[in-house]
């Protein structure tokens, strides 16, 4: 498995005990998201906006309406590309140490718009296979308006970071001596689950909910 | 309660049937988060970071090491902060219409560094409260050298906008009509919970889980 090669951008500097330097980490963040917040610089301010996505090797592939702005300007421009995951509340014996375990990736890079038929549809299936596996077999596919309506984006997995937390707090020596005020710490879990699906109220009578839906695998806890 | 007066920025146009304007929506979104994302400009480039916040009246508070590049680069500076809970995958007819159920709440300002010692405890507590409500009261709190490492934002929530996503997929007429492919279409909620409190190893025995971590109420799911 090859290494993430920092450059000045995505080294981590707070917390560099955090960094993972293994694309292996980079891609299990990924794999495990549904939603990423994309940075562009519109006018000079920042926009942040939350999307969905899809990997194929090194390459993210972002989708959404040619008429949206964000986008648009995305296409050729530096963006950054954000996919946290949230593991749990850490309660420390002092208010400075409470923190969060997160899994958290950070792509820099230029988006390019991808213009190619064969690499637009590349883009499509990965995007649906993230947001929800099995559906691209399962339902109408794009025609061709639908597709003239729809900006493929690529952003190429070249520079990154990807900062892990887990574990128990990390308390000064002072707050854990025996003779320190007795405050509980540690770990509350935030789990995120798939709960029941919720048919379309219009659907005829006999469509079951599929095995594809129904057995969609939980999403990975943090390793 | 007061509506939300779209600028240029903070107008919706994508989905714009999806935007609220009501600032309770606004409230009500910030406050069942943990996390937001945090979006500046650093030499031309956008950077997202997730960070923790808390929320008083009409004040957002964002904090981090006095060391941190992109919180110096937030004083002053236009910042964005988004905020978005996901609620569910929208299993369409169509991949075109496959979509996530989702509240979402985008700020736009420019972050002010509180200098103020009694607004920085103000920002600092309002912090903990949404992190680990209670622990403030509980915990050693930050000591003079902790707080001087210790920087603060504020950022006003005048410029913000809120777009929400519920219910059932949107299909084309063509996919529901009965002679169309028999597809099934729904939605896979996605539901954020509290584990069970995992204490510290290194816990004395007989320090039993307080109540503002055992009682937490349940993030707040979509209204």
């Amino acid at each position: 498995m090859s290494t993430l090669s920092p450059t000045a951008r995505s080294t981590v500097r707070r917390g560099a005990a955090r960094a993972r330097t293994d694309r292996g980490d980079l891609y299990a963040v990924l794999d495990a998201g549904l939603v990423g917040h994309l940075g562009v610089v519109v006018d000079g301010t920042p926009r942040v906006l939350p999307t969905g996505y899809g990997r194929v090797d090194d390459v993210l592939y972002l989708h959404g309406s040619t008429g949206a702005r964000s986008l648009r300007e995305s296409g050729g421009a530096p963006v950054c590309f954000t996919v946290t995951l949230l593991d749990g509340v850490v309660y420390a014996r002092s208010a400075m140490h409470h923190s969060m375990n997160y899994r958290c990736a950070v792509v820099h890079g230029e988006a390019r718009v991808v213009m190619d038929p064969a690499e637009r549809e590349v883009g499509l299936v990965a995007l649906m296979e993230q947001l929800a596996p099995g559906s691209w077999d399962a339902v109408r596919r794009p025609d061709r308006r639908e597709l003239a309506a729809t900006a493929v984006l690529a952003l190429d997995l070249a520079e990154a970071s990807v900062k892990v937390r887990t574990g128990p707090p990390a308390d000064d020596e002072r707050d854990r001596r025996p003779d320190a005020r007795r405050v509980w710490a540690g770990v509350l879990p935030v789990v995120t689950t798939y709960g029941t699906p919720r048919p379309c109220p219009e659907l005829p009578d006999g469509v079951e909910v599929p095995a594809h839906v129904r057995d969609r695998p939980q999403p990975a806890p943090a390793g």
